[in-house]
């Protein structure tokens, strides 16, 4: 039989938090889910959606009892959190999170958790969109989406087993990688990608005549800086957890933008072609 | 009345010489429409498809008794085609194109038209996907889709004219610029975008684990990187037209990401909040 647990603690109940709890509601995970937060007006807004059961601004009051605690908040607000909730968890409480960055999240979760560190499950849900908010949840976020979990050689796998059986009610599917591997891919395949487009964003925005600039854009380009609509603090708060994975991938990714840049001077058609091809053939092959 | 057309010689029955079609026969603009090109079996899919009426591989003897002829071949492609058909264009015909970069275009026209050139009206409908191809060809769309016309001092009225009328037929806003802000225009949000995917996918497609990278890439990388599944030759011969304003954007969105890079490296989250909050404000003010 599945794990189940009696009562589920989510602090943040913003896109990512609220449509875990739809999930797990809709699943019958859990018989109750508490919200916590600092903002009040959100918590009374996710219980009016039927999101959460109850809410609880005091966070050492809203973990009590909970069988398992997600952490979803922004990177930044991650080490406060842990701190606050720290003396209030009891020895079988099972904490996780679902930030974008696992090596700093880890980092933070030992200092403040200490000996109850070895129930600590660092998770992150690969989904999302560019919108943010309580009012943005659903409950089919996680459908058929990868969540990657990063245990470290002192978590136990009894907190293991029991966050992965939460997200794959959720609808997710689990895989395990060492945090490290995890902030590289990451890295890759989403946080360069959105410094790249608040980056374009923001660089047309500077052009003197930027209205017409961006009247003239097309469905390519709508797709391209969509998630330039990301929320700034979240992902201020990705770039500087992941900072030096992201520096990294930054510097690759300049070298292979100076080829293209030298291509262009020397008129060389033949080598921006072969750059397209390969990256047609990649893309159309991994992403069918 | 709206002016209309007798016969129609679309030269390159693709994605956007074949949705032309479709949408000009949809609204009944003119009474015949040829198709040329040079591989006949894309012309028999063409007229198969119900795209073209009938079709000629010898462009001279295609574009004769044409009131229009569309050239809508890869841009590398146009001088020749332009050099083929010269010599057998009435003195009415009007010849306009639909190339991602105007001034090579009007380079190339001017020079092979002759004194026939003031009746050639560069043209560029924005509007297409990231597939290619008569197969890919649809009769939407245009639909409500913008496309710039960029006469120059010598360019004939009446051809403006008639060029207008039948890109309206086909569901079109038409708009007139210069052919060099068009070049800059399109480098921002074209040319410079695509660079941009092709490059970030070519960059994760030489790390070692490629196939796991792909694996946990999410919705943001798919809409960011679509445009990398665009035709390579296409795309080779765009960049090269629009090579010295392609290469002024990249110097400036270089800059723009030195200036991220900087801000990593000084992990100095309010610059980087800065520039992600003008982003994010820009993006869903122009893309709605």
């Amino acid at each position: 039989m599945a794990l189940k647990a009696q009562s589920v603690c989510i602090i943040g109940t913003g896109l990512i938090g609220g449509s875990l709890a739809l999930a797990l509601r809709d699943a019958k995970f859990c018989a109750r889910i508490t919200g916590a937060g600092r903002t009040e007006a959100t918590l009374k807004k996710a219980v009016d959606l039927g999101i959460i059961d109850s809410y609880e601004t005091d966070l050492a009051k809203a973990v009590s009892g909970a069988d398992i605690v997600v952490v979803a908040v922004p990177l930044g607000a991650m080490k406060s959190v842990f701190e606050q909730i720290a003396p209030a968890l009891s020895v079988t409480t099972v904490v996780t999170d679902a930030g974008s960055a696992k090596q700093t999240v880890i980092h933070d979760a030992e200092a403040a958790l200490g000996e109850k560190a070895g129930r600590f499950v660092a998770a992150h849900p690969i989904a999302g969109t560019e919108r943010s908010g309580v009012q943005a949840a659903f409950k089919e976020l996680y459908d058929n989406k990868r969540v990657i979990i990063t245990p470290t050689e002192s978590t136990e796998s009894s907190a293991v087993d029991l966050v992965i059986a939460m997200w794959q009610a959720a609808g997710a599917e689990v895989e395990t990688m060492s945090a490290e591997h995890h902030d590289q891919v990451l890295a890759g395949t989403s946080h360069l990608p959105h410094l790249l487009a608040f980056g374009l964003v923001d660089c047309l925005n500077n052009l003197e005549d930027v209205d017409e600039i961006f009247r003239f854009a097309a469905g390519g380009f709508r797709d391209f800086t969509r998630i330039a609509s990301s929320d700034p603090v979240m992902w201020r708060d990705i770039c500087l957890s992941n900072r030096e994975a992201v520096m990294a991938m930054m510097k690759r990714y300049f070298q292979e933008m100076d080829k293209m840049y030298e291509a262009l001077q020397e008129s060389d058609g033949e080598k921006l072609k072969d750059i397209f091809v390969r990256a047609k053939k990649a893309r159309d092959e991994f992403c069918g």
